[in-house]
């Protein structure tokens, strides 16, 4: 998050949150789209989740070793985690996803990683969409496959050969700046299918979509079951944590594996994941989350066509991309949020943006009255924006 | 930390810490001698520091980017650590570690990175000492050197040629085990030598060691600055928090490289490490860590003596590895380990420990009283452990 990298218009800095509300260190608020890059679920200082980590915090976070608050979050996850057999928990997703590679080396025997073109699983070298500092070989057994096209994934298995260790796939193609897609059952039934044939792992990236879409596993939607997953961003509403969860084919690999860090096992953050599932449960949050997106969307490409745009928001409702049709510079996404920006609301145009449950029908319709407003403002300036 | 590898008679779930002191989930108590591995370094829930953490997660931590600690943490390591002109944030030893090399490796062009055999750098594919679900490729450019031989770097460098992007250094030699080594002023000499002479960056890794030896980096001892240096545990008494230090030559790579996670610009670890910086310097901490390391290490190799035995405490005394002289099979450490965690003492026999500000004279007497029956029954029992 390079200050020169946040568009003009964007707030650099902030000072705190409450609900589905962020405020700047220049004291101005925003309505919140964007929920940290989507560790918010339940919306900013959750106070249940809050007391629930706050009551460890008291006693003490980073100690010699776990608290009570790992059983109890490994429990909770292979209850609820479908797919799951075991959890083990760390940092950040970026841990997760290298983990769930190293998960499936370790536990096929093989190499060859198949990931889909485009796909973001991480920022370290093996998986970072960047190749400054990054050498060929940090992707030497990497192979590529087109999301969604089963013909490209057979491509890649047959590539592979009998050195494919995993397919490694995302809840929904979110990539950078491209309509999103959920998957296709057949797509998700074609990797399943070639991991049972050829015993190699098929590993879901639910470090983004994880908790929002399906408490069982987001690839429930689809009915296929991973091997490996692996979660980050929302299962503390902000705390840090990431974990992985895989079945009893790789419990052998989990206890083999050397993965360690110095903060991985504080309290704090896994009492406060237990009780963001406990919460999540009993709201019924996944539809809750779906319904909150459908109104947002529907209000912003009502509100759009009400003053002459074709606007769009792909992918899942409570995970939406929102884009102007024929924008391919995003000038019209940029302006649209500039003005959003100025009345309060704080969306983005490139990156998929995220619900909470703090995302109440009233919160969600007075941050659509201000996007009308800032449609209004770029119709006005149409010609100087386009 | 699996529990298969903990050995007997060690807690393996902890409820809290005060101070010098951990609780385990039934309620014993221990003067901690590992303080978390390493984070803790002023005494588990230091007063002020919560209260600094304490102070942003009221108002939120995680939020949409960074609140002003990430300027005023930056700001102030660039003071304090002298060879940084610039800093970035993460969350654990390994990202820090893993950016170093990509910085490296992104502002020289280059490839070939040098490790000391044995050296502990993380534990991500690249550098994890298990080679379980790693491939070939992950090490493909690294060469490696013995800590503190000058001749074997020189043949290293030597067979790096035209391709050396980084010598990555520990701030000791702490490998698991093994007699750890403070480095040799010529040693350090020379690895910052071959790094000028062929525009390399000589990578301090200061995760382990970081402000217990010295504020301004743990090679101002030897005289000797790093390009590069990566920072973790002890940098907000533990709080989950790493950074990476580079001097002006790395601006540009720092500005270039793609790294990222979700937690990363959190408040409330930041707000932390600014306090712990300011409390080690009003308190002068490394002299004070050194003088309590001393303490100890005199303590417990004179009562080893006055029951018969021979120990010894290598390396920084603020970061001490306890052996017995001769112990191969360190059956002799782990029986003194677990005659010490009976009287309330929290040692390692294989891995270094660390002090904290909250060891004072007294606590550490009331320490080497419980080591010294520790070793009467260690005495009493020889046989039978022998």
């Amino acid at each position: 998050m390079r200050a020169a990298a946040v568009p003009a218009g964007y707030p650099q800095f902030f000072a705190g949150g409450e609900g589905a509300r962020v405020r700047d260190v220049d004291g101005r608020s925003y309505i919140d789209f964007m929920c940290s890059w989507g560790p918010i679920i339940l919306g900013h200082r959750h106070a249940e989740v809050e007391a629930a980590a706050r009551a460890q915090l008291d006693a003490g976070d980073c100690l010699d070793g776990p608290t009570e608050h790992a059983v109890v979050l490994a429990e909770k996850l292979v209850a609820t985690i479908l797919h799951a057999d075991w959890a083990l928990f760390q940092k950040n997703g970026s841990d997760a996803m290298t983990t769930c590679v190293t998960l499936a080396r370790a536990g096929t025997g093989r190499r060859k990683v198949l990931v889909a073109r485009g796909a973001y699983h991480g920022a370290v070298p093996w998986c970072s969409p960047s190749l400054i500092g990054v050498t060929a070989e940090d992707r030497a057994h990497l192979l590529h496959f087109t999301y969604n096209d089963i013909s490209s994934l057979d491509a890649a298995v047959a590539e592979a050969g009998e050195d494919l260790a995993a397919i490694v796939v995302s809840a929904f193609r979110h990539d950078l700046g491209v309509r999103q897609e959920l998957p296709t059952r057949a797509f998700a039934q074609a990797a399943r299918a070639h991991c049972d044939r050829l015993n190699a792992a098929l590993v879901l990236d639910d470090v983004r979509a994880g908790f929002r879409l399906n408490l069982g596993g987001s690839w429930e939607n689809v009915g296929v079951r991973p091997d490996l997953a692996g979660y980050s961003k929302a299962i503390a509403n902000g705390w840090p944590l990431a974990a992985v969860t895989g079945n009893a084919r790789f419990r052998a690999a989990g206890e083999q594996v050397f993965v360690t860090g110095s903060f991985w096992y504080g309290g704090a953050p896994m009492a406060a994941a237990v009780k963001v599932i406990e919460i999540l449960e009993r709201e019924n949050g996944p539809a809750r989350l779906e319904a909150a997106g459908k109104r947002f969307a529907e209000g912003v490409t009502g509100s759009a066509a009400r003053h002459g745009f074709e606007v769009s928001l792909s992918g899942p409702p409570a995970i939406p991309l929102m884009q102007f049709n024929d924008d391919p510079d995003v000038r019209l996404g940029e302006a649209l949020c500039r003005e959003a920006l100025a009345r309060g609301v704080y969306l983005h145009n490139k990156h998929n943006m995220f619900l909470s449950l703090a995302h109440t029908d009233s919160v969600i319709d007075e941050a659509l009255d201000a996007i009308d407003k800032a449609f209004a403002a770029l119709a006005r300036n149409r010609t100087a924006v386009a």
